[in-house]
């Protein structure tokens, strides 16, 4: 099954991003250009699928030519109304299995006419770009990359609208555990998971998870890409101990990443340390104001320094782009400790997460996660900053107050300001009371006097 | 005319170098090693020369194989004591000239015997290249850059003593332009530049500057390579004006590099706020623990934050590495907004300088750098720190405190100690007591109480 979006959902129809390609190959003095990136070609077409868990695509090839627009896929997929739309908007509909042969039959004809070049992006594997015969490729980072990873209005909007949807089934979530745990009620990394996505299941839009869930008990937190099975999930989430849990979801308006480090109780002194040095980091990042058009690697070292300062690190990115109801990682801008290939620098519209983390292998893993959108700087129009999407509350009481300063702590208040405001007033909407309650206790603003309030204030 | 630099200077024999090139030849499975770049050779045949203003090279070529070590060189430079120094590095010296005709000749000889392959360093120039035939050629970094970059102990050992002596000079500038602008005296940018070369010639050891010296009035200093020719330089340094000194030395144990930003009088509101957030962006890097091996891209924004965060910004980069009795700019490291090419990332014992500026075209320019050594943090030996080489008080007259913190603040006074402790005894023992006066004024200990006292503390 394929789906088209519809334009309060997509912002730009096929034929305007179609005609920014034709003038890219304009620009390229090239004949065509070949998708096969399965995001690309969704993008492209306004049509989400379902092939690939987590990801919304369906499997297909395109073909751009100055004045034909060829779209190659199962036709059993398409209803009349996904015709109907790519119909309007010029597209010529062929069966996946043909794509060699139509291509071949393209190649041949434009070979003998008056020879030609065509545009293959870099990821397009061999056997495709092999129809056209080497003398004729120019290979270049596909211009929808660039095209897609800004998102225009309407795509934002999604992208913000889903993130309260989803922020409130995570902080349902985080309510949940608490109260199954306190009450001594048994939850394991599998029921957790499954819990997160019953969540997110329930708000308008949901279509799937947008990756497999991370429930991470304890010592299980401490491997950052660890995924449970039925063995692991056993394990306990108890009183005490830490429970990391990255998840996301797939919305008819948007896709979403987060992850939250919690303990239900009371954390230890040496957890807090290290979860207040990553929160730090976390902040440094998310404050930061810098030039449009810098590349991501200049931004890693800011959620790195609390850390390198003591001695710690942390193995993976500190943030990655996110698509707009596509996969939750998407290039080419990214804040590595890399350059990122292709990565022609930051704008504002693109959509990173922000995720520094620390690993204590056999104890423990901390990763305070959000997803921001870059917005030109209010004063300065050529620098940037970034305005949260995620509202999902910090927890207080695993901070050790002296490793931030003031301006950490009024991040921190405005955060969870936003997120009362913003996801409570859905919440009271969608009638959880008793969570909005506790969000309430979640968000409380902390000032000089209440500072040493912070480790009891659950 | 050519020098030989003795063991105490240089800390390395040719023939532990020449060793070091061999396993790489090994490691490379290639047979010999050419030589262009006149810094390598320098270093490498522990010899410096004279044939480029502020660079102490000579123009030369050398040629490694497994067995044999040619030099090409104009054999009139070459004294007694370098061909003594040469021979017993088991170096055959020949004219320069000679050079092609000589690796023509071995190029035919290993060609008809087995085949061989050269590795030539991708700074050689064509035509040497080209001699061995594309087949032969094995194109890659300098082996020489990396290992000339992390200074052995004795080289260091000459960075440090000659850096305290070059600080002393600039500090016996600066106290005479003060005494000179506050008695009314005529000072220009000409005779300004004149004393700086003055005070560094005096000093032991001295060769020659570094480069040509940036003697920069007022609204000069807005161009950051500013050079003053016969008519510029007639702009004079007066009351109240900002002047910028950028200057270093060649001495034999050592190259410096050091520029400081100066009022004589008071600064305006405007100034000292701009210098305040460039002296934030030094301390920020100055500061910085980091691990081992990064590359320097990742240490650039700590140096541009504070002033990103006003929506400014400077056009060069941050810093750069510095030779030892070499060229004051040398690769691969380096600290900028784009990946160095080659950079294989900061080690222990490498030299770099910390130089943010900012620039108000028509107005004024403003540039805080020191030279630093690279040494492991004391706490964590995977991290390293910066140690300071330059010792120059940066002046206090000119800081907003509002826009420090006490982390900034505990830097500059612990920076100003070193000053006095080290140079302040240097400038004793040489009889420079009222320099010393004068510096122990600049190098005031600040704490909370005196903050205040800043803006008058002169």
């Amino acid at each position: 099954m394929v789906i088209a979006l519809n334009e309060t959902q997509h912002g730009r129809p096929i034929g305007v991003k179609v005609r920014e390609i034709r003038e890219t190959l304009i620009k390229k003095k090239a004949d065509a250009i070949i998708f096969s990136a399965l995001d690309d070609i969704m993008w492209l077409m306004n049509i989400r699928g379902f092939d690939i868990p987590y990801n919304p695509l369906a499997f297909s090839i395109a073909f751009v030519t100055n004045s034909e627009l060829h779209l190659f896929i199962d036709p059993t997929k398409i209803d009349k109304q996904v015709a109907d739309h790519l119909n309007l908007g010029l597209v010529t509909v062929h069966s996946y299995d043909s794509a060699n042969q139509f291509l071949q039959a393209w190649h041949e004809k434009n070979k003998s006419l008056q020879g030609y070049k065509v545009f293959v992006p870099n990821s397009t594997n061999y056997s495709l770009a092999s129809i056209f015969g080497k003398e004729n490729l120019l290979v270049a980072m596909s211009p929808i990359q660039m095209m897609k990873a800004v998102k225009n209005s309407v795509e934002m909007a999604g992208m913000r609208a889903s993130h309260i949807r989803d922020s409130a089934a995570l902080i349902e979530f985080l309510h949940w555990l608490e109260v199954e745990v306190e009450a001594g009620h048994d939850v394991d990394e599998i029921s957790a998971a499954e819990k997160v996505r019953h969540f997110r299941a329930q708000q308008p839009g949901f279509v799937d998870l947008s990756f497999s869930t991370i429930s991470a008990s304890g010592e299980h937190a401490a491997l950052p890409h660890y995924k449970y099975d039925a063995e692991t999930g056993k394990a306990k989430i108890v009183k005490g101990g830490v429970y990391l849990v990255d998840s996301g979801g797939q919305y008819h308006d948007g896709t979403t990443d987060v992850t939250r480090t919690v303990v239900i109780g009371q954390g230890d002194d040496q957890f807090s340390f290290h979860n207040t040095l990553v929160l730090r980091g976390h902040i440094e990042n998310a404050m930061a104001k810098f030039p449009k058009g810098i590349q991501g690697v200049r931004l890693d070292t800011l959620s790195r320094q609390a850390l390198w300062e003591q001695g710690l690190d942390f193995g993976h990115g500190t943030g990655h782009g996110v698509g707009h109801f596509l996969s939750v990682h998407e290039g080419p801008c990214g804040i590595s400790y890399r350059v990122s290939a292709g990565d022609e620098g930051l704008q504002a519209g693109m959509v990173l997460t922000i995720e520094p983390g620390y690993y204590l292998p056999g104890k423990y893993g901390i990763r305070i996660e959000n997803c921001y959108e870059l917005v030109e700087d209010a004063e300065h129009s050529a620098f940037l900053r970034f305005k949260e999407l995620t509202l999902v509350p910090i927890q207080l009481t695993l901070i050790k107050k002296n490793l931030l300063e003031k301006k950490h702590v009024a991040w921190l208040n405005e955060y969870h300001a936003t997120v009362l405001r913003v996801v409570g007033k859905y919440l009271l909407k969608t009638g959880k009371e008793a969570v909005y309650l506790w969000l309430e206790k979640q968000c409380v603003q902390l000032d000089e006097q209440s500072y040493d309030l912070w480790l009891t204030c659950v």
